[in-house]
């Protein structure tokens, strides 16, 4: 039997990692940690300087392995969750042989998990992809997502007394528009900056970027005067670090 | 000049603190905790454990405040926000009579915030009333939600690829139905099983009590088949603890 631990790390800030987070790093025998050549992105470099400040047992091994590169995005939603499907089938082959080579017979592994392992996170699937090859046991470590670290920057609650709060991503705040049943809109994965595409009237904006990081941005108010200015930080910082994520917060006054 | 630090403290499991939240913790000169007279679920005497097991600052003191009582629960969803803004002025002038007392000039407090202090949570409106009073800074550490150690403990993805998902609440599932965005929807704030009040066909439902705790209760399936089940353990959990908290999650297939 083969133990995946998967761990959520949080956004960036080392000590957003929990107790718990730490026992499982510190209770596996390999730790997998994703490279995508030299894309920043890959956040590699953050990975193992955490793996470094908390894992103290001596047998835990660090494996890196790369990531593919997914298919470019394709505006027909068929064709991108395909897309989507391809990726995940080819990152879990490359699990599948790390594990073959470093953990054979039985063994714990943990990955670490940017936010957490349920928010818009491809981990659990490709695990679940792997149970299919092999006997595997995967548990789930909470981490602080990108949302919390938001709302958390900002000093705001997410959801208004009793309101509900709907989470989406740019792609979908594009081709659908504001979803029907909340006023309250969090969106994350968004490269484009969605929030160009809603009628700005009535809405207010919570934006950060490198959220927990030394590098972070955050940038609020009325979504008409702070769109430009999110748009044009974005694109400075962007270019100025090599990558960029960022994530928001829409609300309409009632 | 005081500074307010909301730690979210997870969700029943001490090892949900973040090395964040013990650092806040231990920066702070009161931490204020909560007590519903005998209530077991003030969870004060957990909330108690856990500053004696992570704060080592031997300054660092802890105050406790008696909750007030909110007025019982009304059908009228106008009477009812306006019995919770009520609740939040007296729980404001407690917590202002206690920074007088304790913290009279300037200083550090804390308070440990289940789960996160963004989610269905009215410390940061608290906070927001204490700022007409007083010079005060709030600053916020993000805590693991019960949405999080909900799917952690199910090993689930929150949201399908690249799909919304809708947070609600028990009262607005029962008095909206369905909400119209989502095909998933993660409801909080139920003590009432509103899940009863949803057609079952083709609804999944992941539910669980006493999360990250080891009272943890989970249960999973067809909604129509696993409902009865949840009712039943739900009232025989209450009656044994003298509480509950319980969260869930409802898929629809598309």
């Amino acid at each position: 039997m083969i133990e995946l631990s998967l761990v959520g790390i949080g956004t960036g800030n080392p000590d957003h990692l929990t107790h718990q987070g730490v026992a499982a790093l510190n209770a596996a025998d390999v730790i997998l940690i994703p490279r995508k050549g030299d894309n920043k992105a890959d956040l590699a470099e953050l990975r193992e300087a955490l793996c470094a400040a908390v894992v103290s047992n001596p047998t835990t091994r660090i494996v890196h392995f790369d990531m593919p590169v997914r298919d470019s995005a394709d505006a027909n939603p068929a064709h991108y969750a395909a897309a989507v499907n391809r990726w995940h089938d080819a990152i879990a082959e490359i699990w599948h042989a790390k594990i073959r080579a470093h953990v054979p017979h039985e063994g714990k592994l943990a990955l670490l998990v940017w936010g957490d392992p349920s928010l818009y996170d491809s981990t659990l699937r490709i695990a679940q992809r792997l149970k299919l090859r092999l006997a595997l046991q995967v548990s789930v470590v909470p981490g602080i997502t990108a949302l919390q670290a938001l709302t958390g920057a900002h000093a705001i609650p997410l959801n208004d007394i009793n309101a509900p709060v709907t989470i989406t991503t740019g792609r979908r705040l594009r081709e659908h528009g504001w979803p029907a049943s909340a006023d309250t809109v969090a969106v994350m994965l968004d490269g484009e900056c969605s929030f160009r595409h809603i009628k700005p009237a009535g809405v207010r904006i919570w934006w950060g970027a490198y959220l927990g990081m030394p590098e972070q941005l955050l940038l609020s108010g009325p979504l008409a005067d702070v769109a430009p200015h999110i748009v044009q930080q974005r694109q400075t910082a962007r270019a100025a670090h090599g990558w960029i994520m960022d994530t928001y917060l829409l609300r309409r006054a009632t």
